[in-house]
């Protein structure tokens, strides 16, 4: 295990690499499912969910002893209001995270493509709007921040990816919470995908719901003066 | 990690929140797997299945450090029968976190049908009534309450989701196993609901089987006298 | 957590419990599943895979500190060849314990139909038989012991868990391993019995795999004075 | 737990043992599956999936303590690369692992075609060719060896058995990743199966896959003197 701490050119790489794995896990794993489930959409949800599941709990592992494992812009900023994420310059290190996670996710997106022998540059179609969806990406994020500031130590991993694969079927918009995922599934026309029309309102709800969590989390914070 | 003691308004923030996010989770997960599966319930239970697991693996976690994470009248009463939940007026701790935990079933309810744009008021018209119902309710909640009374330090999480994961199968009823979740899914008219016909015998049978389960956990319980 | 030494009654008591709740999350899912499945085996043998995957762990998690979590008349007699299972009399405790095991997959049978609405008296009519199965018995109990005598300390509940789970899937017979499995499986004609005429097979294959799984464990076996 | 060093001839027992059993499970999964999916892929893959995580994981924890539990003959060339495998003549112990990886992977395939009353001889006739199924194993096995070099100590066995459940939606050639599995499924004509005429390519783009992982681990290294 490395013991220095690394350099910010390689925790921009694990945000990098990291969210490029992730997109391509999500957007592959759909493609998959989807030729393979003749129609059975509830199952190629089911696929989709547990290689999510499965990606998620591995990239955390492996990469958030580099740079945390956001792999999401908001993630970033949510965690960077509570500490700084470098000693020097914290606004230009958050700015850059959260540039390389965009670029992560549009990888990861055209590696899933070239993959499955599919066109790499594509827009999705899908379109995902109404208050429900809203809602529920409001729901979704404002729960995936709860879980990340509230995870006991050691156990973000295995509890960010068991959320996200619950909140794959208890949200109607099944659980983007992520505006880098936003970026990536824009660009597939898969199961995955959604409309670029359809990106703002996600985005503007995850944001929304990133500020509930942070709010709601406070509230469940003590401190040594408090009793009842 | 807080240090400090939660404070009680915490503590039923935390039974509100959990058992609202737990009904969402169940609920909502629900009415996706039901609108995607095409009439193949097996593979909608499954995915039900696996959101409850995953939901209140993470619920558990993150809430349990602030009140414990009943989420379930019955689990107050009977750890209650074991240990006050409070120093002073432990009565009244124990009645408030049962009124929380009722509200927030209620909300979860709600919030999910928001999010699935249904009409958020609704009263369930699924019977789920007879003996084997019933036996299968009270079989449901006694092992719930001998797995929460013998789970080894820092497992009750992984050991509780697991539980009702296979008892969403073994059991004829898909195990409620506590009243705060027969409350709201009373509310919802979908795959997971149950008429409130139905309800009082579901509540008693899972009162019945409390009982049974503290009972045999007591059967366990080792004293330094006892040698064979 | 106790920490006095359990009594023989209440060690015999967990053998029954135990096995019991294992035949009854067996069969019980099993039924379940196929009511549910709609003639798609492969999704009935999914749940019916999962629901004893957690089953298994919380039963070995929460009973294993009692009686070591045997539920299986092989692994108590492979268990007492390495160790004595009491200090005094260890022959008549492990029969006791076989006994009970007996007693519970029984008991455990007849609360799966009790719960289902079945008859609770039944004989299984699916035939299981040929060499093809019996040798997957016998590769199926081989595993099984080498995973508990490898089993690296506080693993073996998510070991055997895992190790079912898979083993359900890669063996032909989807892997009884487990006299007392057999004898409850017997007295069940669902989805997850066996007709009394296959049953001897089973049990002498399970009988031979257990020994070759003994050998094997052996062969990975370190001492002190071995160096290459 | 043994204390001592295991021999060599343990450990390449432990090599055959495992990739047999890996073998075994994938290949036995995918006879079972396929027959009782009644032509839903999706889900026979999902059982498949699932009995390869639970072996993986389980073979990991019980044979690591052996011999590292590689089970891929490019994971011991890759770790090898590390650190030599033996302290005296470890090119020969590196080839003598590969040897019996190959050796395992033949008997397992052949074992679970015992099992299940197929031919034990066969070659599968299922070609898996073409750009995009090259970049899959290429992709699959960088991010298997990146798992293995990152992986936190103690949870290689949880981390890798992850990591292939995901490869195998998120890659389009279902993540070999491993040319001991090219060779083992090369001689199943079932689910699983891959022609021989296909079996080089998919070597070629493990062993590419493997020196990029290689590379990739490297540039996440972190050493004192490295600061931004």
């Amino acid at each position: 295990m490395p013991t220095a701490r690394p350099r910010l050119s390689q925790q921009l790489l694990a945000e990098c690499a990291g969210t490029a794995a992730l997109l391509c896990a999500v957007i592959g794993s759909g493609v998959m499912a989807e030729r393979l489930a003749g129609g059975n959409t509830a199952v190629a949800l089911l696929a989709n969910t547990l290689a999510t599941v499965w990606a998620l709990y591995v990239l955390i592992e492996t990469l958030g002893p580099v740079s945390g494992a956001h792999f999401n812009p908001l993630v970033t900023l949510v965690l960077w209001s509570k500490q700084p994420l470098a000693q020097r310059e914290p606004a230009r290190a958050a700015t850059l995270f959260i540039v390389f996670q965009l670029l992560g996710a549009v990888l990861g997106a055209w590696l899933a493509h070239a993959m499955f022998d599919l066109p790499v540059l594509q827009t999705s179609a899908k379109l995902r709007t109404g208050s429900g969806q809203w809602l529920a990406e409001a729901v979704a994020t404002a729960g995936l921040v709860l879980v990340i500031l509230r995870a006991p130590a050691g156990k973000a991993s295995a509890l960010v990816a068991s959320y996200i694969g619950a909140a794959y079927w208890f949200t109607a918009s099944t659980s983007f919470a992520n505006p880098a995922a936003v970026l990536g599934r824009m660009l597939s026309d898969s199961f995955a995908g959604i409309a670029p029309a359809s990106a703002p309102g996600f985005v503007l709800a995850q944001c929304a719901g990133a500020l509930a969590g942070l709010w709601l989390a406070g509230l469940f914070e003590t401190s040594l003066e408090s009793t009842l």
